[in-house]
């Protein structure tokens, strides 16, 4: 998917949500457990009740590989029941030298067509430099972190400037702002300002709203721009919102809860 | 495998080799290619040929994943293939928010029984917490990479000292020696002399010698230790020492060179 049409998606959705799949099966309902296949069972479900009210999905491998195979399986049928006019994110935090990069982008970008991918940035420049080789993906690359740790490197000075700022003027030589995004986390807002200064155009992915404690209102004051420039991600908040039958219906009224107070912020 | 166990296996095989399973379905012998599991037959070739002369083998995930489901099935068999005596590596370079961790974690210490994983430390402390909370399992965290982008964050000076250096300081807080290893590239051995003072009893695992150009000789001289410390890895040169029939053969025989350099060092 390139940028015009994500953008057309959030117009016409009023929305700018982006569901986190972090499905858990010791957290699913007990009901859905003696299915062939509960993860997926349960994200068909997540995704026909809330595909109206977000524009994009977020599949964290992790809970995927955390069941193996079998977890694969989920993943990939997870994939491919979601609609195409909605943004695919393969949130797998990727990044290793320039051979090893070249396979984690056909993992996902080829055998399995996620939109994105999210990469992790410790190894530099060559590390990510391979997902930026094809066309309508995008690589989205960590900056500033929503956890503690974000204080350990990431805020670090080098120079009068941050780790997480040379992370994100460094990238740029080899990204634009129709395949490249960055993750700002959303407990962070007050520095989404500043951010918005060096990358004023690029697509941010903020998680943190909703479990993590981040703020709607301060994610939009400080990083909306004129394209809207913004996909907000709640996982727990939505997919866990109830644990019974209802757990479906009760994630739609979370995520259309959240759109709704998208809508206000985004024009036509 | 506890730290005990490892240094036995070295000493008993008089090795340190770590053979990388970087097994890239496109490039294993085409003769191969008609058998249901190609990549895991060729793993088993080479495990078979080599493990008298290794005392680690390394599965590159991003090789597997690139096959999807299939490749996860791959890594499986592969990793259910390697005798108990050797030390596995996922190299997965994972990291996370905590609770997302949690689920690498139990990924490749509880659903796949890795003795360890990579970690890529850009998130911080707590984001590769949960993987030092196992038993006899190991978490094995990015440092000084090999690749030519080591230069862009992990070399840069954040008061007097480098990246680097921070996440060795930071990440001694909450692993020791018997559960916390280091990857430090071997293009790198000038800079091991001065790891060894940071942190001279910790293990290092030293991928970039053989097909990246780094020397065994000097990695030996400045970054062994008294219980030997390294595992060097060689992925490529042995994998693919041969594309005919001759493939296992021509990887042992690659192997016990690389052992037989390594034996001149490892005492009784």
């Amino acid at each position: 998917m390139n940028r015009t049409e994500l953008i057309k998606q959030i117009k016409l959705k009023k929305s700018f949500l982006c569901v986190g799949l972090d499905t858990d099966i010791k957290k699913i309902p007990s009901h859905l457990l003696h299915l062939d296949d509960p993860v997926f069972e349960f994200n068909k479900a997540i995704i026909d009740a809330t595909k109206d009210y977000c524009v994009s999905y977020k599949i964290n491998t992790a809970f995927y590989e955390a069941n193996g195979v079998k977890g694969w399986e989920s993943m990939e049928r997870t994939l491919f029941h979601i609609p195409e006019n909605i943004f695919t994110i393969a949130d797998a935090k990727r990044g290793d030298i320039g051979n090893t990069s070249n396979m984690y982008a056909r993992a996902f970008f080829e055998t399995l067509p996620f939109h994105s991918v999210t990469l992790a940035p410790y190894m530099g420049k060559d590390s990510i430099a391979p997902f930026f080789a094809y066309d309508n993906r995008w690589g989205i690359v960590l900056a500033l972190t929503s956890n503690p740790g974000s204080a350990d490197y990431e805020q670090q000075l080098i120079g009068n400037r941050k780790l997480y700022e040379h992370v994100i003027t460094t990238t740029t030589q080899i990204g634009n702002t129709g395949n490249l995004m960055f993750v700002v986390g959303a407990t962070k807002a007050e520095e989404l300002a500043h951010i918005r200064k060096l990358i004023p155009d690029h697509f941010l992915l903020v998680p943190g709203v909703g479990a993590q404690g981040g703020s709607l209102a301060d994610v939009v004051k400080y990083g909306m721009n004129q394209d809207c420039g913004l996909l907000i991600n709640a996982s727990r908040s939505i997919i866990y919102a109830s644990s019974g039958k209802d757990f479906a219906e009760a994630a739609a009224a979370e995520a259309k809860k959240m759109a709704d107070e998208m809508a206000q912020y985004v024009g036509d």
